[in-house]
């Protein structure tokens, strides 16, 4: 389950969501911010109490990928452990016809041999600040949602860069509560990050889509990086000490990683919008990508080398989505969010001075939905690029934005082009990983194709961006005219700032200059009658609760670090009990059980290791903390502070989990601490990185 | 190539088209009735003069298989050959766990060990009859569309079955230029159909996917049946010679087979309805059941073996439609479209007489296309069922509407419920093809997912049919509560009428019952604003097009029979030579370039017997033909009338010509007819049936 969102770029536009139910958290539910802590639960409950050394150092510990998912620093000497499906993007990445790192798995014996991601960016929390006043402070009461926004934006530009100048910190302002509060979070960066020890795909996805989101489960789903500084080995003052005996059942566990978006606390009319609306148009258009890489990978084996990675991602959100919009369309779960909804609001009527601050938020965003169901296909088309496929258009898109949004204030300027994050968005515009022609052709063939299909063939827009020809003839034409694959292109245009982008010749250039009035002019829509109105009414609901009831709630998921909590224990399905872990005798019975062929097939080192890996060792578990995709990758977490196993899945009942936590059988699943020592030892041979771990 | 769109069922529905473009018929263009045979081309472009008696020969050789593809007479002892993928349904249906027909291949070597086909039904055309004028002398000038489309119905009603009763022969009335003719054709049914002999998938769709609409090609996608009557072997009268020397370079060859359905002629607001409205929906939807099969089969070898044949379906026609909608969007294409309907209307606006008559006909196809985009929808997901997917809801449906149109007289039923047509329901209704459970559920549930998702979840008859339930549930707890898998039931239902529908306590008889009032809504929108709006408005332009031309062209293809002319000639691709056939050898030289790894992996038999095979032996050609989907299986035959070929498929270049002819790159894929001599007698050691075929 990796939060594959990220990489999909449509899906994250507009997250909009905040505590609105009446509902009281309870269970073991919850997405936790490190400044605000469940600190009483876990008391009365546990009877656990973290110190604020525990919480720096867990904090501290826990790593954030950028290419969307988690981690955690395993060793002083910068080691860090991630999902093999979070460090996917890379391995894909860093492979060749020759060497496939992705497929065949990879041991570096020394630190020479530790190959370097191209565009990899690993972030480390530091430290929170609340700037909710000074951010509300500097919007004026009854502005317009155009000048609220662009005054959000500016202070929040402002707050940034200050941060940055001071601490050298990477510093983004988190929105929490969607207007409730502004968080400051501070990151150490590290951007020399390179591959340590993979496994084989076929037991890291073990039993492959198949498989996934199911349970039990057989998946040595890790992989270990190391981060460097001045390309020796990051000293690690925080990391994880390594638990002797692992995750055990009943045991209180932490997860602490980083959640990428849940809508549990959405809005009736909200949720509704994304059941009958927003899913199914992502779905489609996740099938559409399916389908197409399918394809592409049919035309030989290095194509379906290539398309592999793509693919897993396009097939892992496509049954995640479908997971969760079959708890929309559950009548049952939507009929709980419209009573505690229905319970809030009358709260709020029932009170005038509550009634006359708050009453109206409800119908705002019902209004803002009908906004955003207008506006979402040519904003994913034109705006998130859906109708231009491929890397090489987004390529195209940042340079001829960069030349424009440098030329004004950086307060002024579209967030991603701040002077803030700069150093990020170079890190991807100038990223050495490989390019392939040819996937690059059936994309952008695809996209094209998906634009015309949406806008329609008379369009006028889509009639300058074909020029006469059919979208297939049109890509080929496009792809050929540009240089844009080519590194140093880019850095050349870029450096020459809006003169360069004036002049080029460049067909993708031109194709992101002839889109960009219009792309640029629905996102301004969205933001303004969108994005704006929601935050600002979520803002009203927001602070209602906060009035009754206390700041009690954890806020939604943002991709930011939060901690939950839970136990290691089974559950029930169907009238089975499933057991709290497997082990990885269980994986040999399991391939045998599907003919030992793929996806079920065991690569050949664990074969010729069988003999020597000890059949009962705790494989994957399963614990019923609170998380959703984007924490795939979350250190599993003892209360001695150690480490004891790495968050990599949900089970098919935890889909529903981005609008509602149901503890009886929503799981996490984990690959145990155990599982991965033996395996090292065992079946690769790498006492000496088995070692490393924890110290 | 297989016509699957009659097998899918969304995709027949309200298909218009008539010669509308002012464009002459050129080149070797055209599928020409029986009874309007283009003689002067054929004489003045080859010389050739085909007899009453070629013509009757040819026509009474040529077979329909009504699951969705032609086939032809080859032996006087009932053999019909046709494509191993037109056969393909009934390989599936009587293949079990145990024994795979359609994987592993299959000879009988006696009668007796001929399989039945639970379901197939071949219809051989033995007369066609202009009933142009009864019909339209049955409505009334200046009738409301409402009237005027069931007095057309009525009239259609009594014309076959008068026929039928006269003499026993299936009676179909068919609108050809919709509007501009309508024929009776006569057929020669047989039901009673067995299998003989058929090659593994591996050869038959050797290269797979891929491949697919590919050439060169080296696909023996051929299968024989045999037609029984009174439980003997049918004695028939026609059926085709095999030729010696098979297809030779530049020879003129005739398709005698069933096209079924262009758009060739349409005016250009129907080709652009299809471009941005109909096509895009078929294809997301084809794609939403191809993952959904995908998935399906990925739970086990079982489900896999089960989903084949479907999936190969949903594959091959999401394919075609992806060229179809390439076609479209190529704006060259459009702007030929657009000159040739402007020539011809500017022709009719430049005539009073003609003005007056046909001048508005354009306009009342561009409103019924806007109309037709509004309901199409609905009528996918409520009339023609696409959302309660799989058979067991059509079935109940069927049931329902079988007593309720049985109550009425013949002439005001719906058409498929008529006297006429009953024995080919009945044929389909008791079909004692295998039931499966779990995909029947997996359809159910994708079906009633989409339902929610395009109606909303709001809409009060999606919260009927789902009854509080998520698509999955309810779709469980429809299928336990139905006994419409055993056909006695169906039957008992049928026998019992009204009062049987009336009383059941099946849930799917109930949840027929209860879509079915919103589906004959919708259904009778589609009829009156839609269907009889173009029928008309065709039927005007066609008329002006007889006036103006007299009656040269050819109709759109209608799954009748047509014959098409052609020669056998290579072309060039992308600066290279194409041959016009390729070799047997040449299948082994493939799979080699391929690593003889699926789907490019040949069969045993084939490497067992490769010594034995005649590697020059040509293997698939291609010839200039003008065909379409439902034209595979199709016989080619010479100037003598005998077999020469049989054609499975169609180029990549073809694809467009649902739409356009070009004769440049547009080519028609056949099997030699050598290669399956060859075949049945060196690889499958059938030397007695190789025999027979032609005697």
């Amino acid at each position: 389950m990796s939060f594959r969102d990220r990489l999909l770029g449509v899906f994250l536009a507009c997250a909009v969501s905040i505590s609105v139910g009446a509902e009281q958290v309870q269970a073991d539910e919850g997405m936790w911010v490190f400044n605000n802590l469940p600190r009483k639960q876990l008391k009365e409950k546990f009877g656990f109490e973290p110190t604020d050394a525990w919480i720096e150092h867990v904090m501290q510990s826990s790593v954030r990928f950028n290419s969307g998912g988690s981690g955690s620093f395993v060793s002083s000497t910068g080691l860090v452990l991630t999902n093999h499906h979070v460090g996917a993007d890379t391995l894909q990445k860093i492979s060749t016809a020759e060497h496939d790192y992705y497929k065949e798995g990879f041991w570096a014996k020394t630190h020479a041999d530790e190959p370097k991601a191209p565009d990899l960016e690993l972030n480390v929390l530091q430290s929170i600040e609340d700037v909710t006043a000074r951010v509300n402070g500097a919007v004026e009461a009854g502005a317009a949602p155009a000048e609220a926004f662009a005054a959000r934006r500016a202070i929040i530009a402002t707050i940034q860069k200050e941060s940055f100048e001071k601490t050298g910190l990477r510093s983004d302002v988190v929105t929490l509560y969607q207007g409730g509060q502004y968080h400051l979070y501070r990151y150490k960066k590290y951007t020399d990050i390179r591959l340590v020890w993979a496994p084989e795909f076929d037991i890291a996805f073990f039993g492959g889509d198949p498989d996934n989101f199911e349970y039990p489960r057989y998946d040595l789903d890790a992989c270990l990086f190391r981060a460097y500084e001045n390309d020796k080995p990051a000293k690690v003052e925080h990391f994880l000490k390594w638990s002797q005996a692992g995750a055990g059942e009943n045991e209180l566990v932490f997860v602490s990683g980083h959640p990428g978006k849940t809508d549990r606390l959405n809005t009736v009319a909200a949720l509704k919008f994304t059941r009958d609306v927003r899913a199914p148009f992502v779905l489609d258009l996740l099938r559409r990508m399916e389908i197409m890489l399918q394809q592409y990978g049919q035309d030989g084996e290095e194509q379906a080398r290539i398309a592999k990675e793509d693919l897993f991602g396009v097939q892992n959100s496509r049954k995640a989505y479908l997971g969760q919009i079959a708890g929309l369309q559950d009548a049952g779960i939507m009929a709980k969010k419209e009573a505690a909804e229905a319970a809030l609001r009358a709260r709020v009527e029932s009170d005038p001075k509550l009634k006359a601050a708050y009453g109206s938020a409800w119908q705002k965003i019902e209004q803002a939905k009908k906004t955003h169901a207008e506006l979402m296909v040519q904003n994913a088309i034109l705006e998130q690029g859906r109708g231009f496929g491929g890397g090489l258009f987004q390529t195209a898109r940042t340079l001829v934005r960069l030349a424009e949004e440098n030329a004004k204030p950086n307060t002024e300027r579209l967030p991603e082009y701040s002077d803030a994050g700069r150093a990020s968005l170079e890190l991807q515009l100038y990223s050495t990983a490989p390019h392939y022609d040819d996937l690059e052709l059936a994309k952008l063939t695809d996209g094209l194709g998906f634009l015309t299909e949406k806008l329609g063939g008379d369009n006028p827009l889509v009639k300058k961006v074909l020029a006469g020809k059919g979208p297939a003839a049109r890509a080929a034409e496009l792809l050929a005219g540009s240089k844009l694959q080519d590194v140093a292109e880019r850095r050349k245009i870029a450096a020459g700032g809006k003169q360069a982008i004036e002049e080029s010749t460049d067909t993708l250039i031109a194709l992101a200059k002839l889109v960009d009035p219009d792309a640029r002019s629905i996102r301004k829509k969205m933001e303004e009658q969108v994005i704006e109105v929601e935050r600002q009414a979520y803002g009203q609901i927001s602070r209602a609760l906060f009035e009754i009831e206390g700041p009690s709630r954890y806020p939604d998921a943002t991709f930011t670090l939060r901690l939950s909590y839970g136990t290691v224990k089974g559950y029930t399905e169907n009238g089975k009990p499933i057991p709290p872990w497997t082990t990885m005798g269980g994986a040999f019975d399991h391939a045998n059980k599907h003919g030992n062929k793929a996806p079920w097939a065991l690569p050949q080192t664990w074969h010729s290791h069988k003999g020597d890996i000890d059949p009962k060792t705790p494989f994957n578990f399963v614990s019923n903390n609170d998380i959703i995709g984007g924490n795939s990758g979350s250190p599993v977490i003892n209360r001695a502070g150690e480490f004891v196993g790495i968050i990599f899945d949900g089970n098919i009942q935890s889909l529903v989990g981005d609008f509602i936590f149901d503890e009886t059988q929503n799981r996490a699943v984990s690959v145990h601490s155990s599982s991965i020592i033996e395996a090292l030892k065992k079946v690769y041979g790498a006492e000496a990185l088995a070692a490393e771990l924890g110290k």
